[in-house]
């Protein structure tokens, strides 16, 4: 795939694994570039040049000289390049956009923080670890409200909200954050974790292998 | 407006300010509904049956039959409906997209976390101000960067990316969180709030007045 117009640039990461999975699941040709964050390579000016941010992932389409950062401008643009992942018809398409804003927003990054707190901070904060626990087991409440009454975030199709939000899930449950008594979402999670293409994608560039 | 087709419920925050904003700028018909954070009205079953994380803003299309949670899907949605806020051109409307989500995943959760811990906890947590004072002085050193070179978000045009980052700006701008001396991020703040429909969204439905 040295020719293919999309090219993602990319770590193991739940943000990561949400631009794999979907390009996996269209079957969208690309190339991929490894960005080794344990190595830095996020922080290189080369990489800068395309995201400031200095995250992962970034997609370039080549052909339409457009560079996106921010999974979740990166799927809505997979969904629009390959016409899947997300309906056209005007109802189940905003329930999907409402979904996967509500885990870009609000389910995401309190995952990460509670990762953050719960893995990776060298002095226990127990206040912080309450807090952000308490956040996203609101969240995981309202997802299996959500997929009580619904096969799929958005409805009865299988979209964009659902790999944003698996992704994440993917890392809480390798990190030990137990979903299971969420009987709704781990029925879905189960769902979506048995697909090829989400199978693929969280081996790229390589698994998650947890803090 | 009794019989405008959108409705909007919403309560002075960052993220209603990001809806009542885009509406005031777009000049669609809509109807106001003030749900008061204060008495609990957001928990109550009327607007639980909205959305059901309980969280303002939202967007009803009555005559589409579509509700909208979650500020970014709002404004993606009433840029569509209004032709307005975001250009046609791929370049610019994936410029715009992506500079919306960067925003809403990786700048507004974060104020948000930063506000928590310099305002509302009330035990003070050294480490937890720390950590976000840290990660949004990062955010604003990326917009600053960004708008060195551009007079928008999404370059020539405003858009619903600025849009976003000016409302939660504003609440920063509000608590005291300094960020004067980024001066390409001071410029674009005070152009942006310049605009007599910023002015009048941020008043919607009151004026915010702080913690």
């Amino acid at each position: 795939m040295q020719d293919a117009a999309l090219v993602l640039y990319t770590d193991s990461s739940p943000n990561g694994f949400k631009a794999t999975i979907a390009l996996e699941e269209t079957g969208l040709p690309y190339r991929l570039v490894h960005v080794d964050i344990d190595r830095g390579e996020h922080r290189q000016a080369e990489f800068l040049a395309l995201n400031p941010a200095g995250r992962i992932p970034v997609l370039v389409d080549r052909k339409a000289g457009i560079v996106l950062f921010e999974s979740a401008a990166i799927l809505l643009y997979l969904a629009q390049s390959s016409g899947q992942l997300l309906e056209q018809a005007a109802q189940p398409r905003w329930a999907a956009i409402t979904w996967l804003m509500y885990h870009s927003a609000s389910v995401g990054p309190l995952l990460g923080q509670r990762v953050h707190f719960e893995c990776f901070e060298a002095v226990p904060n127990p206040a912080a670890q309450k807090r952000y626990r308490a956040l996203t087991e609101d969240a995981f409440a309202v997802l299996d409200q959500r997929l009580a009454t619904q096969s799929w975030l958005a409805g009865e199709s299988y979209s964009i909200a659902d790999i944003a939000s698996f992704a994440w899930l993917h890392i809480a449950a390798l990190v030990g954050f137990d979903f299971s008594h969420y009987q709704h979402l781990n029925r879905w999670y189960r769902q979506v974790e048995q697909r090829p293409a989400v199978q693929r994608g969280i081996r790229l560039p390589a698994p998650a292998t947890g803090p």
